[in-house]
Order: structure tokens, then C-alpha cells, then sequence
């Protein structure tokens, strides 16, 4: 529980692009159509021309606008924390850090790529930003970001989610935003799935065709992603390299290097300023952790693929469960992605990082002992983490060796409470596709170009 | 949106203490049998002698141990924030300052306190501790601190409330805690009231005397309380010596220092190190907001009176609505008691400190425009300090002076999205008592001694 803070002076005034540093390249995201390679004018009616830049960039920095510097200071720099009080209970010699993004005021990470997104929309004239939300932390971090950049936001909000959490729904409606469920009466295609069926929960996969067909036709609007693309990533490299900063200052160096993984990014914004340090000779280790319930990584293919279930956006080669798999309903929410970010796919692919996977309930064992000893109570999402630093930090233990470990605390659970008490309930039950479940998730991708 | 942090090594070594700077003492308790005035003996069964001590004390520093100070850094220093969002909004000339408490691992101040109480009661071999809960803030940072201090925790959460808040209630179970609806079958007194009426939603009036049931009965087993006592707003006083070395540090000086005020510690832990100077010559004005549901300080009488309803604790002289009088269901659950800190009530007599009321609809107004503007969604009951910083900031304007206004922002609001949600639906209702209601409150005080 010691805290390492950094002054505002010291944030970072550049995002870090890996993809200047990389060995290989990624290959090219194809067009879902032509399966041709991607021009920026593809992609130009739902992103402002500067993420498009940013998306296909090879600079290794990239500086970040002032009012984006400035808009971070509501927040950032945040605090790295030595977690004595975890490390005392594991009876562990290695020194676990973790640098903690929910105190945002959305409660994670994902605000320092909604601000970044907002402003350069703005920036082009834009008045109207579309999204889809699923359990609602990327909705809430786009409503702020809207509230702070004067630009109106709708949200298409998974219609089983708008129901089991207002609370996030208030949490938009606080900053402003426009919500409706989603399959909504607003689009085309909503309207097409109502019709079908009138009781739909409705599905992130819908949720982005709403938000996507919403933004292409109207021309006040354009579309923004939470994770997965290369700008987002980007984005998120604030958070390491203010890390990088504040483990100078606590003396240490890591050598292990944790985050847990749905899109990618937040394990991205910790990890890819040290994975430049490793590409280039230092002594890391990196570990990407997904549940078991949704194992893109440690069971996916590594082949193009939609990023969508109605493939409407570009193909890319990534790890894939197949864009039609349907992970079942963990509390994680943010972690139940059939795909995982190409950027982040590469690297994995490369053996620059690698991947695990836990089961809910363990996960949930790690953050019960985490609230108790370190005082915040997690993120699902978040848990799976801390269970990773808590495995390395008992194998430190066994094997009685002094490690740095060094995880993302991506956000809190204050809005996850029902999760926890499912868990205390002895509720939550642990879930890994069958072979037959994957089968059927990659059958989608046949036919699709080979990496 | 200018946060000035302090470092670790600038937390205060002691607490402050306004007894001795007082230019007046307040009225001494009363036993509530004998009618005469307390010693010492009289709250050992509930308390740990330096608690006793304290709540007795004249000396004006008072030494924080170093396990609380280093427990405290678990979350402190906290932050001091311009509101520059909210002061471009209201087009003020005002500067607008915040102490911002809802960065603790239960989202308010309460922690500052709750940890202190668990050390000392560790310290004298207590092993288990018993309180009370409304809404449930207090009740789960209490749960923390006896988690950090290895102290069983009990606590008796009013049944209404459990049942209608199921998040704190995980929080609690999160950090180890014990907890019953109260009225429970573990009391005799809860036993009664459940025999009188089964269907009883509880009170925080009944769950006190639950809770020192519990603790008097049980040798291992002491009680805590999260506001009114003197060593309960001496332990808050390290939010207000924070920020007098952050204000240094920002280079400007309070004109006006306001906080909300329910028992009145998160207000008394800002303003007292600030009254200190008022003493001794400062020119500091100081706004005590509270709603005007519970008018307290507003409407009530200053006289002595019960902390409780059920006539188990001493009598103090305090501003007080009466200890039979029920405040309406207001969101700001934690506002919602009859009486006011006999220490906080003495200085307001005295005119050191004024008094304001608010009804819960502007507040609300106020509170959803700081969430637009500072992106951090507060509680209810900080919305009241909100709502004055507001109204001292439009009169600054009003007047063309550039005023210096500090407040306290005691807590987040995750866990009240419901009286956002009421809010957003327009269900919200203002609602002061009537002179007839008042009547019947203030009956209750007749035949104690008088002020």
C-alpha cells in the first residue's frame, strides 16, 4: 500500500506506437468486401482522418494534442501502488506493483482513448459521436468524453444489459448521453432484428451495426471503438509510460508484466512501452490473461477474421474464436470478445508475450483476497490480473526468487457488486468451451484469407 | 480540474484538536440516568480508553500512531481539485476548490476515522467490534478497518436499507464483515421490536442500541460510531490539515469553506483546522449545508437532547429536531439524523460558523452540473456542500469578486445511482417539515436539562 504518484508536470506529451519497434509487421486489415488491402478512404465515413493516420502509422511517437493532455488532468497521472499488503499475505519474497486505472471518473481505463477520440472528432468538425456499449464501461467513457469535448453522444446499449444495469445507464444520462436499448426501433437494422424477434437481448455484434449504420448516414456523425484498433492501443500507452516513470521512481524494474485481455488494451497501454525495452534485449516476460470461458488466445486460430458477428468491419489477422462464437454470460462482460487486437495478436503470435487463462471462480478468489488486503475492491474484468500476479508471485515463492511483478488494475467493481454477491453466494459456476463449441466459432471463419 | 496531490511524507503526524482553541466550552454530557456529568468509567464499556481520552481531551495536537498513519496511505493524501470546469460553466470569478474524500476504498471520509478507532481498539485487545449501518457507508468502512486491523466486525444494517442496498452489503461481505437486517433475533432489544412488529423496516435508532447491546454484553466486544462523537470529527481533521499545505501549495487562501452536514464530521474534519484561524483573527467565512428535510442547525433547538431514540446515550447539548423526530426518505441518507455534533453545534451557536438549507431537487441539479463539468459523479450528500459552493460562486459573480471557495466533497455516488436514476425520471419531491412536525420532534426534548 505504498503509492507512487507522479505530478501532472510529468505525463507523458507522446503516445507510444510499438509499431515502429516491431520485428515483423502485422499483415494488412483487407476490406470485408473487395478483400483487398485497406485504404484510409475506407475507412474515412466512420473515423476522423487523424485516428485513421494514427491507426496506420509507423511513428514510434505520436504527440499527444494539448487539450487531450489537458482533459487527462482530470484524472492522470494515476497512482502506481506497491501492494505490501497482498505481498504480506501470499508470504511471497517477490514485490508485487500495480498501477491502478479506476480512478477515473468511469472507473477504468478506457476514458484515456474516449477523450483522445472525442477531441479529434471535434477537431474535424464532428457533432454527433455513435458507439455501442455492452456491460456500459466503454459507453460511460464516451459519454464523459462527450460531455468534455461539446459533441452529442448516442450509445446502443446490449438491450439485456440496459435492463440489468441502470446504474451505468444513469452514469451516461449524468454525462449527457442519448441511450436507447439496442436492437432499437432507430436503425434499419434494428428494426430488421425486432422484426424477427420482438424479445431480442440483443448482442454487441448488433449493437455495432446499429451505431456503425447510424454514424454512416448521417453526416454530423461518426463512429468510435473502445479497443481492438491500433489507436486505441495507442492511446492507452499513457498508462505505461507513466508507469515507467513511477518505477523509477520505486527503484524496481519489472519482470513480470500482467494484464488481463477482451479487446486488448488496457494489457496493451501497460505493457507495450516495456515490450519496446524487450525488444530491444531486456529480460521481460509478459502475460496476457483471458478467462477460460473465452480463450482467444490460448485456444484460437490465428487467421483473418470479422471483427463483428455481421461482418461489416474490415478482415484482420488476428487470434479468433470465430466472429459467430457466443461466449457465455461470465461477469467479466468486458472480456467476452470472440477476436483480440491485431497489434496484440502479433506479438503473441511472435512469442513476444504470453498467454493464460483462469476460471471465474478462481478469479474471483484473487479479488476477494485482494479487497481484503489491499482495500479496492476490483473489476471482474480487472481479477483476472490480479490472479495472474498472484500465481506469479507464489511461483516467486516457491521458487524463492525476489521477482518485480507489475499488473494493471484496470477498474473497480463498485458497479459489479452483483457479481460478488453471486460469488459469496457460491453462485458462480466456471465454464470452458467444448472442443464442438470451438468447432462451431471457427467453422465462420472458412473461406476467409489464410494469414 | 487542477489537482494538486501531496506526497506521502506531507500527511499530517497529528490530529488537530479544536477544544483547545475554543473561546467557549461546550455544555459537558450528562449521564442519561443520572443526569450528571460523565466520566470517564461511564463509556468504558463501549470504548477503548484512548478513544475516552480523546473524546475528552484538551491537548490540541494529538499524535496519530504510525500504523494508522501508514493504514491512512492506503488512499491519503487525497486529492485538492480546481473545479475549473465548474467555474468556466457558472462563468464565475470565484476560484473553486475541492477536497475530494471519495478516493478511500468505501468512497466518503469515513475510512479516516474508521481506521483509528480499529487500532485503538485492537491496541486495548478488544477482538471484536459491533455498529450500526443506514445507507451502509460507515458500515463498510468500518468492515475495512477491522479488516486491516484483524478485528471482527458486526454490523447491524437497518433492514430497509439491506434490503435495498444489496451493493454495500457485498462491499461489507467483501472486506470480512458480519452483517443483520436490523431488527435482528441476535439482540434481545431487536427481539423486541421483531415480537412488537414482524415486518419492522428498522431504524438507525434501533440498530444503535442492537449494536450496544451486542457490545456490552460480550467482553471481547466493543462499539464504534461514525460521526458526532469529538473523537470521531478530531480523526477527520486530517482532510482539512491536508489541504491547508495543498492551498499553500495551489498559493491561495479560503475565503469561504463549506461542506454538507449530517452529524457534521466530514464538514468539522475540512473546517476545523480553518476555524482555528477564524479564531485567531482570520477573515474565513464558514457554510454548513444541510437538507432541509432535517433542518437540524436551520430549525432546530439548541438544548440538551438523546444521540438516540431510544434514550441509551448521554445527553448533549446540540441543535437537534428532537430524538423522536423522523426525517423524511431523503437520497441523502447519510443527512439524515435529528441531532448535530455537540462540537460542531457549540461553534454554530457561537456564530463562528453559519448554517444553510437546501431542498434535494437543487441539489440535484447542482450535482448532475459538477458531474458534467468535473466528470466525477458525487453521493448525495456531498451534493449538498456542491449546491453551496454553487450558490457562493453565482453571489461572487453577482458581485464581481474573485472569492476564494473551498469545499469538501466527502464521497463518490456509485452507490446511489438510484436517486440518479429517481432524479433523470423526475421523481424527485422536495419536502420540509412542517411547524407541526417540528412540534412533535421537539417535544420529545422536554423536561431534559436545559443548554
Amino acid at each position: 500500500m505504498k503509492k507512487i504518484f507522479l505530478s501532472e508536470q510529468d505525463m507523458p506529451k507522446t503516445w507510444y506506437n510499438i509499431a515502429a519497434d516491431l520485428p515483423t509487421m502485422p499483415n494488412p486489415p483487407l476490406h470485408p468486401g473487395t478483400k483487398q488491402p485497406l485504404g484510409p478512404e475506407d475507412l474515412a465515413p466512420l473515423f476522423p482522418m487523424a485516428l485513421i493516420e494514427q491507426e496506420m502509422s509507423a511513428e514510434r511517437e505520436i504527440a499527444i494534442p494539448e487539450p487531450v493532455q489537458e482533459a487527462l488532468k482530470l484524472w492522470r497521472p494515476s497512482p502506481l501502488i506497491r501492494a505490501t499488503g497482498l505481498e504480506k499475505a501470499l508470504g511471497t519474497p517477490a514485490k508485487i506493483y500495480y498501477k491502478y486505472e479506476g480512478v477515473s471518473p468511469a472507473g477504468s481505463h478506457k476514458p484515456n482513448t474516449a477523450l483522445a477520440q472525442a477531441y479529434y472528432n471535434k477537431q474535424e468538425g464532428v457533432k454527433r459521436i455513435t458507439t455501442e456499449t455492452g456491460a456500459g464501461q466503454w459507453g460511460s467513457s464516451m459519454a464523459l468524453a462527450g460531455q468534455l469535448f461539446d459533441l452529442e453522444v448516442k450509445v446502443y446499449m446490449v438491450k439485456i444489459s440496459y435492463e440489468q444495469k441502470p446504474y451505468r445507464r444513469s452514469m451516461m444520462k449524468s454525462w449527457g448521453a442519448d441511450i436507447v436499448p439496442s436492437p432499437s426501433t432507430d436503425t434499419e437494422y434494428g428494426r430488421k432484428v425486432l422484426a424477427a424477434d420482438p424479445d431480442s437481448n440483443g448482442s454487441l455484434g448488433i449493437a455495432i451495426s446499429e451505431a456503425i449504420e447510424d454514424a454512416v448516414q448521417r453526416e454530423d456523425t461518426k463512429y468510435t471503438l473502445g479497443s481492438v484498433l491500433n489507436h486505441v492501443l495507442l492511446h492507452q500507452t499513457v498508462i505505461g509510460l507513466e508507469t515507467k516513470k513511477q518505477m523509477e521512481i520505486a527503484g524496481d524494474i519489472p519482470d513480470i508484466v500482467i494484464g488481463c485481455v477482451g479487446g486488448g488494451s488496457n494489457f496493451a497501454g501497460l505493457a507495450f512501452p516495456y515490450l519496446r525495452d524487450k525488444i530491444n534485449g531486456a529480460d521481460i516476460e509478459f502475460r496476457a490473461i483471458e478467462p477460460s470461458a473465452c480463450p482467444t488466445l490460448t485456444r484460437g486460430k490465428f487467421t483473418y477474421d470479422f471483427g463483428d458477428t455481421a461482418q461489416m468491419t474490415p478482415l484482420v489477422t488476428m487470434y479468433t474464436l470465430g466472429h459467430t462464437f457466443m461466449p457465455p454470460g461470465i461477469h467479466a462482460g468486458g472480456l467476452r470478445y470472440h477476436g483480440m487486437a491485431p497489434m496484440l495478436s502479433h506479438v503473441v503470435k511472435e512469442g513476444l508475450v504470453d498467454a493464460y487463462s483462469f476460471n471465474q471462480v478462481e478469479v474471483f478468489d484473487a479479488a476477494t483476497l485482494f479487497a481484503k488486503t489491499e482495500g479496492i475492491i476490483p473489476a471482474p474484468e480487472s481479477s483476472h490480473a490480479i490472479k495472474g500476479a498472484v500465481n506469479a508471485a507464489l511461483e516467486a515463492k516457491e521458487a524463492g526468487e525476489e521477482k518485480v511483478i507489475l499488473f494493471n488494475l484496470s477498474g473497480h467493481g463498485h458497479f459489479d457488486m452483483t457479481a460478488y454477491d453471486a460469488y459469496f453466494a457460491g453462485q458462480l459456476t466456471d465454464y470452458s468451451p467444448t472442443e464442438k463449441d470451438l468447432e462451431v466459432g471457427f467453422a465462420s471463419t472458412e473461406g476467409l484469407p489464410p494469414a
